[in-house]
């Protein structure tokens, strides 16, 4: 009897990239281990805890992908994917502060081991951390690019806390949300790894389907957060709607629902009052609206864009991982 | 009868140099009126909320000063002064949060007004902003600097955190945490002020000027944490005391102290369990054991430093008030 390697095939598409691009995601590993030291023992012990705790780093393997899309390797891109993964960690710290979640891939969020000020600070220390770490690409473009995300980021979190109890909010605000909090990171990630690769003509067509990845991403996201079994989820299903988070599924049901679902709807996202099996209720009424469904569509027309920027680009294994990434995205379960 | 205009000699050296820079400031403060500017409304409202509360713009006013003290204008500076004052911003509003301060330059915290969940989201925007601002500049020099000066803060933060609670901590470690949190962007502002205007040579006794000078203050903010006069201080007296925050005047006493007076200072900085007069018997403590002459001591070997740096510098009016601005610091109720 025999024991053979599992043919690239027969893994999904994001493990496939891992594979492919493994001795350069082992290198940032290494390069955000390093930047993780601190004499400040909290710093380290806090930030590996979020960030060796199973994360996808779909963002910095876009990076690397991008870049050897076009180079043999991707050395000059290591800092750079590591300063991608860290800016998502930052904001990732400071949003669980902002949502006082209790659970983020399947361990305990940062928050509830160390309390808000110490996710607060290290945040500030990780995004302070991707800025050296951008710095060393000497890329202004680059930096332009990243730095233009984390603010485009940050105001993404306001507007969504602006709005956070708006049922009647267009579903155009919703989509600005998850461009600005989600997409233009993954857009980012990709236009900067394109750009070490110095590939100025190939930026714009990447940043198109990460922008897009992005977008279906989130979507999707915003779906597995009522539907998803939470031991894949690796966070509690129905966080969004124990924060009273307006999501997609929700301002997608909202214009259609009947008075006494719309009281429901009311009493559980703006008046705050959830009774034990709100739950259940709440995504009864989704399911009925076809919610999940519309939303589906929604990303599913996202990908297709994503696919159609990456169509001008030259023959390489790497396009065709990121072509199945899409797909992954819409059909994960993660 | 005539009016005439108050002398430079009868106004105290920070309204000096502020009147002196007078243009300049301006200019900043249009900077950072239009980078407040976002379509997400409580940006702006929270921004300006803090920033044109009374901030005294120390730090951009070293930047400027800095870069003036050797060009003409210093129109090149504006956008990395408005970025120096914006990570201040942002680490206030931040500090506020991790602190739950409710009361900062005479108004309600933002946290107090919006919640924490948008300080810190807005203070995120501010330090992506920073960033872009110094992009401008065009200049890596500049980057790396106002980039260690960020990931200095937080890890001063962080590392206060780490010793909130310990009355045995040696006098270097507070100061570590008031060099990395306060004198390293201090020292920031005027190496990256020197720098723009290509003068590399002065760029380090500048920075040392900076480094020591925000030694002195922040010495002397913590002592006026417990003395000063509430009105001028602009924000609550026994704001440490009551967090508990363990700063130089109380280090500087618990070696001294009867078993008594540790026991008080263990229940109220260590068991948090504080009585209606302990601020007062506490004082009293810090009084008894010479504290805050100790500690002003200490401010004014760091003034010593910062006057000393300066002399190798060729005459020139800010030259003297940046001299001047050393006293002020030493015995200023702001």
């Amino acid at each position: 009897m025999s024991i053979t390697a599992p043919k690239i095939n027969d893994i999904d598409p994001l493990t496939a990239l891992k594979s492919y691009l493994s001795r350069e995601l082992e290198a940032v590993d290494k390069v955000i281990a390093q930047n993780l030291e601190s004499p400040v023992f909290l710093i380290p012990t806090l930030g590996r805890h979020l960030i060796f705790a199973g994360g996808k780093r779909l963002r910095p393997l876009l990076t690397l992908a991008c870049h050897r899309l076009f180079k043999e390797t991707a050395d000059t891109t290591t800092g750079l994917a590591a300063a991608v993964e860290f800016i998502h960690t930052a904001t990732l710290l400071h949003d669980d502060v902002v949502d006082e979640s209790k659970l983020r891939r399947t361990l305990p969020t940062a928050n509830a081991v160390w309390g808000n000020q110490a996710s607060v600070l290290v945040g500030d220390f990780l995004f302070a951390k991707s800025f050296q770490l951008m710095i060393e690409t000497n890329n202004f473009d680059v930096l332009r690019i990243l730095a233009n995300a984390s603010a485009s980021i940050s105001e993404g979190e306001v507007l969504q806390l602006s709005l956070c109890h708006n049922l009647e909010a267009p579903i155009e605000y919703l989509l600005r949300i998850i461009e600005a909090k989600t997409a233009t990171l993954f857009a980012a990630a990709c236009q900067v790894g394109t750009l070490m690769a110095n590939q100025q003509t190939h930026a714009a067509p990447l940043g198109n389907y990460g922008q897009n990845l992005g977008m279906a991403f989130q979507i999707v996201d915003d779906i597995l957060d009522y539907c998803a079994d939470p031991a894949q989820l690796g966070k509690d299903v129905g966080d969004d709607f124990r924060e009273g988070k307006i999501t997609l599924p929700v301002l997608l049901a909202y214009p259609s629902c009947s008075a006494a679902e719309k009281e429901i709807l009311k009493r559980n996202f703006i008046e705050m009052n959830q009774k034990p099996n709100d739950f259940s209720i709440v995504l009864e009424i989704l399911q009925k609206h076809h919610s999940f469904t519309k939303a589906y569509k929604l990303a599913q027309s996202f990908g297709d864009k994503a696919y159609e920027a990456l169509q001008p680009l030259p023959s390489h294994p790497l396009k065709d991982l990121l072509s199945d990434l899409i797909k992954h995205c819409l059909i994960r379960k993660f």
